[in-house]
């Protein structure tokens, strides 16, 4: 059994705590976990290390790899498949699938979301086991949500008559797959017991998928046929390319599942949540007696049914109501809870205001630890570098702009065009413009350093790598599909 | 005719905006200058800045000066009257008579509130005259704001009988000061016509009000005595200071308006408003169609009858009604606007958990400059330091810090020690602990200089003053009383 997990969401309702950069999987929601990193776990118990693979594209590839390796150990970076283009996930499963099948054209697939919340895991594993066991008689099976409300905001799955698998109970065939309801009629739908909600997580035969891919997508089949050619031939990464930018952008909803006679159903009630808005947070994390969840340094005198989340700096909130407000470094989101949906409109005028709040986070995490950006102003930039111990940053230079580095805590190594030497705390350096330079932290505790750039341009993407512990340098494309081991 | 403004306020409600070191009366609210500036200027086709004197604390004395001088030039800091010890409006007004009298024992002194506003200047200016008319008849005269609604925030002056004065009408015998009332009994003062609100604004002849306190308030009458029988002696801040300390603090209207039968009413239709909390800024702003005032960087999604105000920082608000949302550099406050009254609650928690977040702002302004701390933590503080063109800070030396700078732009005139020398943009330089340095900007353009603060101690406290050009190593204690002009 392989589990595949789409981790490639943007997140963006969860904005300003998610980020394009950042979005909903990486972080911490409900659990001291990221969800990818629950979503691995849960799964665990069935599905070992090696037999787990994310889809995602690649402005993650690095973060997803450094979660992973820092939850559970081991390299990660062979487990991960990268759609060489956004299609939605009909081709990004196809190329999962394409993956495995040459591996182990019979192996069963689980398809998971890296950013969904289950709260009973043992029941979530037993649908899996149950699903299998069905998957294996060529079945495509999704499991459906007991709704506990006529939400608008899901697809709902009918279930139709029971299949028997040698005395085996609760799997159906689907009846229809249906679109978001409204009111009237979610209600009528909970009343029926019939309805459940399309959790997007499904298991099949490998095989079988990729039958039924065949049949019903024939153009997307040979795509992956063609990408699949292409495998040894040293140029995979630009057929892989070439197809995507060819394909039409499908949901395996609209591609596969409402089409196939093959569809089954398991009801499941595994205390599931899609966390889709701020206003989901209900459904993971516990309230106080107010009906309020509150984070990070908050004083709150009044308030109700309201999620207040702080981080360092200071919000005081004052009998709000059903509200959400949220504070990071370098943007505050208040907002009406009927109105959360509505979140990733402020993400879109950001995008076309061409405005940062939307991409990243002023603290940016890298594989040897982070900065932060302090200020920004007219041809300077001030940031906080703090180093691991042990690690270094790439061997670089800048065209740009140069450095001013006063050591706050620990010891930087630093080699400075020809020159190598130690930079002890309460001592500064300076790194002249179009230097060849490294920082380096060989002690024991953190490096911190606050770089003061003073440049005419100081963007991020001025930067020559030489050197790199991380491979940051190799501008080989990157195959999507990793190697098959041995 | 002088003017007395009274300046002392702290201005907890329209936190976190305002500070303990940053009032209300500092602000620009409503208007491109502070309430402050504003007060002057209005009173000013009056009273020429010769006759116009502020009470306030030590603690605003230079700002309040800068301000009046930035605009209104000249210098103001002979214009200040320093209350020893916060004790209510009769011991500081006593002060403020005491300085007059001793220069013009009939002069009329007019009272008014730095924090304030009026739309009707003209109306506003009449009715000064008017009351200085009946000031001279020897009666303490009262403004009382026709009230445009049952508020039950502010006390009440009834107007009783006419007063004669030669045939000019709109001046009444004051019948009784009433207490804030419910909204029941507001109702009723507001049918009856006959009901104005307390505004706080007096006009008397300075010797009729020392009158008045030496016969209603005999200890506050002979402290007095003993603070005017100290001028001369040197000894001036003393005595003030202990006649101070052992005041009870007492209203004006407490002391004497409530008590003296020469109480006068001149009800008024000014466009007044005292500026008590957030909500009341609908009082002195324009609200755009959906009724909210908005001002930063805003993206708004429907909110509305709304204030939402950031600064530099992005604030995103969706679908918000009658709320407050304040948000700056190091604090943000969302508020009901039925609550704007609970935002002092919030100072006095912040005063409770010794927060710093009720008493600066991360940016300080300095007579030389400004400078605004980016980040603290543990051994270091990271500020941006501007010093205005031909400005110098002070020759100091601490004794817990050694401060690296980073220049840039502009070049900093740097005494470090024995020696002097220029840093240039992008230069840097190092001041040892426990040295004497100066820092200074002979240059055109402002200096901006990032300090990274090394030390076990990194309060502002640790400074030692050696040479300063405003004067603020002179430990001489201030006389609470100016020179009296020849």
């Amino acid at each position: 059994m392989y589990a595949v997990i789409m981790a490639g969401g943007s997140g963006t309702r969860f904005w300003p705590l998610s980020r394009e950069t950042m979005p909903k999987q990486l972080l911490k929601i409900g659990s001291e976990q990221t969800m990818l990193q629950q979503t691995a776990q849960r799964i665990m118990p069935l599905v070992p290390h090696e037999r787990i693979l994310i889809v995602t594209h690649g402005g993650l590839l690095r973060d997803i790899s450094a979660q992973l390796e820092s939850s559970f150990g081991g390299s990660w970076s062979n487990s991960i498949i990268v759609e060489p283009e956004a299609k939605n996930t009909a081709p990004a499963l196809g190329l999962a699938a394409l993956h495995i099948s040459r591996i182990d054209p019979n192996a069963i697939m689980v398809v998971l979301a890296a950013d969904h919340f289950i709260r009973k895991s043992d029941l979530f594993l037993d649908a899996i086991k149950l699903a299998a066991s069905a998957a294996k008689k060529d079945y495509l099976v999704t499991l459906g949500i007991k709704p506990g409300r006529p939400e608008t905001g899901y697809g709902y799955i009918r279930s139709g008559a029971p299949i028997d698998l040698a005395g085996t109970k609760g799997v159906f065939k689907v009846s229809a797959f249906v679109e978001k309801p409204d009111i009237a009629t979610a209600t009528k739908y909970i009343a029926g017991g019939d309805y459940f909600w399309n959790s997007g997580m499904f298991v099949w035969k490998v095989g079988t998928f990729l039958r039924e891919i065949e049949r019903l997508q024939p153009e997307l089949h040979s795509g992956l046929q063609k990408i699949r050619n292409s495998i040894g031939s040293g140029n995979e990464a630009d057929v892989a390319q070439t197809v995507f930018s060819t394909l039409k952008p499908v949901s395996i909803d609209y591609a596969v599942m409402e089409k196939t006679d093959r569809a089954a159903v398991i009801p499941v009630d595994i205390g599931w949540s899609d966390v889709g808005s701020w206003t989901a947070l209900d459904e993971v994390t516990d309230k106080d007696a107010a009906g309020n969840i509150i984070a990070g340094n908050v004083i709150d005198l009044g308030s109700r049914d309201s999620v207040i989340y702080a981080d360092q700096r200071l919000v005081a909130t004052i009998g709000l109501h059903d509200a959400i407000v949220v504070d990071t470094p370098d943007a505050t989101l208040v907002c009406s809870k009927d109105r959360a949906q509505d979140v990733k409109k402020v993400v879109d005028e950001l995008k076309k205001r061409k405005s940062e709040e939307h991409l990243t986070h002023r603290t940016v995490y890298r594989p040897w630890g982070n900065y932060t950006v302090l200020e920004e102003g007219e041809r300077y930039k001030i940031k906080r570098i703090v180093v691991n111990p042990g690690a270094k940053l790439s061997h670089q230079l800048h065209h740009h702009r140069s450095e001013h580095w006063v050591v706050v805590t620990g010891t930087a190594r630093v080699s400075n065009g020809d020159k190598e030497y130690d930079v002890h705390s309460n001592e500064s350096t300076y790194i002249p413009i179009s230097t060849k330079h490294r920082l380096e932290n060989r002690g024991r505790i953190p490096l911190q350093i606050i770089e003061v750039q003073n440049g005419e341009y100081l963007g991020e993407d001025d930067i020559v790598r030489f050197d790199d512990d991380y491979k940051r340098h190799d501008t080989v494309k990157r195959s999507p599909l990793p190697e098959i081991p041995k």
